[in-house]
């Protein structure tokens, strides 16, 4: 049975684990004060271009977020979302258990809108409701939907106008840079966002997130928060190992293109089977709609999600990765041509 | 310069990096779901000769803290530990964030005793205070030092009279277990304890801590606690491996034994140079007692951390772990024998 | 100006005052432990028919809230509101700084449906997500409709089959109990729900709130959560001076009466006017819409709140009270009938 | 029985009652918005000499420090007490509750010294302790004993040198200002401090603490945090109204001064029969030691509370209030001086 429910079903890129034996006698020290984050920093901060950014890594996204928030907001004050948002839905309030509220927006396939954001604001007028405080977006979208760069800098804009903070959550941002439909560097990002961190556990790493503080204001103390929420990797150097290796030749930017070129192939293939799709994904998840009975026979010899219901059919979710392998695509295609 | 600062300054045992290597490209459920896990926990359920015990993995030991006694205590609930616990001093308020006090007492050579928790309760009566609820303990203890099987067994006791969990770091188990001065199973702490955790991150793994949960009513919802703090491994796997691969074949207390055996030497050389120390430890932590003018030459060689002063001396503190070279230990000796 | 922006703008009825008064150099014990809040909880009992009920009385609505949810849930567990709910909206983010998410839905008119809970239970199944557990509604409504006998007879099913707790937030419970349109009890009130509170501060209290606890498992330990949460009243027997005097002969339910008397009364004369209503509400909260024009010519002479534009008009609420003065609400009533 | 429990076990002075009494029907804003809490809080910021300060009333003090501190603080910052200090013990936890910790020092005799804040400060070093950021003290504190002009003035200077707040619980501050061994004024506190509060609860109010904030830093979106915490009082003009009564003309203080001033009769009736105390308590709490027999005896006719216990003696608490009779004092040194 293939896998197509996520792309962290593997371990790590082959190099990664060369790269973690090769280095594994040398004595280092704890905490993410060792060589190898100091090395992966800058590396990521000439990528970025931003000598003066704050980069922190962590192993997970959740504990990113939950710790990125707690440490950036005041008690009363909010995060605003989507709907669809990882810190809405897939959290399991994690946010909340920090002490802040979440309030959520409709936004458009998944992606927060500038109307969204003055709305938020606007219905919060008063000290009896929190006050938003900081914009949350994922990039690529839980629904696979990217930003484009001019809708970066609305919501830049009207965070600004706003005085509020601009947060990106990057756990499928590999996918999203590398997309054919995307227009946004990690330079742009390092601009227009307050903070937002660069995911590697779905791209290719054992585990890994690197968060970016580019807001002079967010970064006091930084180092309390991460230890405070548990998130302190003791072998640090775990995580500027991996990042290095990642991003010293642009393995990460490699590994996130086999993935769009994966899922493209898996969404033309179904296309010209005749199906549709819950969203146009130009990233690696991709979310046809397909008649029930050929759901059941996929089911079969392939693992994904159901979705959602669409008028009778099943969207399906198929998500790929930097180790999807192209005759497992091609074989998935056709299976869906044959089924019926 | 050889480093006796910690026992996590190198990667991992080899056989934990091969088995990574062996089963990188299998596909597996995330979150802990996988085919390891479930083999590792039934490994340690075994071992521990429990059969329903319940049994999580955790990336550190900081996260399984919190998040337990979240998960065990009610809001008005505090945790008793001694003024040394690592809950009390070394998590950044982590306890305190998640909403409860640490009600530390002073304990005995790093140790909680019965007249401790005692005196913890007895001065907590009524609901204008917190009601102790959970006595928290590490063994090894954070100056070296282990329980006895009788010590623990009082203790439990103690938490029976009055209705309290009994909890066990064991950020340093394998240590304290293969002490020669131990007389502890895996299975007393299963009967002992309400819930503990076996540390590998300090034996050997490249991180992973088995939180053991023996009381039936703090078993429920487990893992929402895990997901909502953010400890919820993505590719759980890697902890399923690791752990599978220590205890399969009794390779965690192998690790351990080897430490124990490299601080023992150490110990004994500093005696014979004539230098006393600051606490009896019988496992991989010593803290010798040392003039100052030798501690400066040491820091020449070897990276260590000052303890405290004593009297004009220095007390340091010396590490040794699974990683710690023989040769390196003779040295050490050696220099300290022939510094003045 | 004459207010009709809410009904906590006068003091409290003089009968209480005279009561506190009357007992003022009585020497008492703190906290809730004296003879008043005894008799009080004695008299609240009986009225409810439950000898085995916990009261508790708080000082305000939203301390009886976040108390009684940060007391009944555990941390991953969950409030379910209508999107109008005062927990969701109005308390500033109260219930997510204990910790927990409020999980919102439609709901009709302000009430939360059979068919919302449903939907809330089955969007979250599993441990990525908050677990729902308490269901949180208000009566009267934030927007003055009330509940009836069967709606939470079937709610009350509900909650049982996916176990829920069932909470209900009676800060204008007063208003609810006595229109003309309620066939509900407060027995009716112990018997269907786990806790709910009875409010006094909106009914002619100085301030005042009694929770009623009936759930066994939720009493544990209750007075620990007031003292942590600072509700701990120092002078308790003023809340208990104040219930004694409002429930001894009935007094809480006439003052309800006039509140409701007077605001049937506005309706009335506001639709022999022509004018329409946002919400038909049976209790002391109007929404009638008017014209622009006409809002603003009463805005000369009353004060009230704009709740929301409908079409080119205003909705404006009203709300009566306890000491609303008849010949006022006949002013205003003839205001509206001569403004255009 | 007569009872020196405390000093809120009568209602209130009656000019407050009155004041109550013949505002009760005007109508006002509510949450703190109406012309009495306007007015009273001009009348103290005259008192103060800070036309700058912000004030907010509390109902109660446990309210008022973890409003503040949750306000006050980030994360990952701490409070530094005395050992008896009202936040360690008697909050059931509450500053905890907001997530932050409480690092406990010795003190001399109740009070906080500058060689304890120093030592909290340097042994919290890095990110992986708590960081402490306030400091907090109580004037008069928990055992009666009041703070000097130096001493507050060396405890500024050390909060200064390492960027710490200076917050000051004034539960018993109209005592302390009142007693004959004080040299501070309202003026000196509102310079000294960043923050403080004085308690009216516990001087002549049904309630009260009026929160005064200088340092402008602390300031910002204050209501919010009132209202999330639950101590937003509907009907504030109960608080405004209260301390308008009790500082316009000084009667505060005069009520003060009859606390004290029963006090200290009481002391000096219990030396003169040969008794000594546990602390030189120049304010209205009084701690003499009696021999068990004695106690037992003047409990059949007096209640208060039992202290510790001193070399078989025992010390207990007598508290003087504004309500304290002269003739219940009289009587109680005249049954210390004829019982044995």
């Amino acid at each position: 049975m293939y896998s197509f429910k996520n792309d962290y079903s593997e371990g790590a890129h082959p190099q990664i684990l060369e790269a973690l034996s090769k280095t594994n006698f040398e004595q280092e020290e704890g905490y993410g004060e060792d060589t190898y984050c100091t090395q992966a920093i800058e590396v990521l901060k000439a990528m970025i271009g931003q000598k003066t950014a704050d980069i922190h890594f962590f192993v997970g996204g959740t504990q990113t977020n939950l710790t990125s928030v707690a440490a950036f907001l005041r008690p009363h004050e909010a995060v605003i979302s989507v709907e669809s948002g990882h810190v809405c839905v897939h959290e399991t309030g994690a946010i909340e258990a920090t002490g802040h509220k979440v309030v959520t927006m409709p936004g458009v396939e998944g992606k927060l809108t500038v109307a969204d954001v003055e709305s938020a604001v606007n219905s919060h007028p008063d000290e009896h409701m929190v006050k938003p405080k900081l914009v949350y977006i994922s990039n690529s979208t839980e629904v696979g939907t990217i930003y484009t760069k001019s809708e970066l800098v609305a919501l830049r804009n009207c965070c600004d106008k706003h005085n509020l903070y601009f947060y990106l959550d990057g756990a499928r941002l590999g996918s999203a840079l590398t997309s054919e439909a995307n227009d946004l560097t990690l330079s742009d990002l390092g601009e227009l966002l307050d903070a937002f961190y660069i995911g590697a556990t779905k791209n290719g790493a054992l585990f890994g997130e690197a968060l970016i503080i580019s807001n002079q204001t967010l970064k006091s103390d930084f180092r309390y928060m991460i230890k405070q929420r548990g998130g302190l990797l003791a072998k640090g150097r775990l995580l500027g190992i991996q990042f290095l290796e990642l991003f010293k030749d642009g393995l990460y930017f490699d590994l996130a293109r086999h993935a769009n070129a994966m899922a493209c192939k898996l969404s033309r293939g179904i296309e010209e089977a005749g199906h549709g799709f819950l969203t146009e994904s130009p990233s690696n998840q991709v979310f046809p709609i397909l008649p029930k009975k050929i759901v059941e026979q996929l089911e079969e010899k392939y693992s994904f999600y159901r979705w959602q219901d669409v008028d009778g059919k099943i969207a399906i979710r198929l998500i790929t990765s930097w180790a999807t392998k192209e005759d497992m695509v091609e074989a998935f295609i056709e299976d869906v041509k044959t089924m019926s």
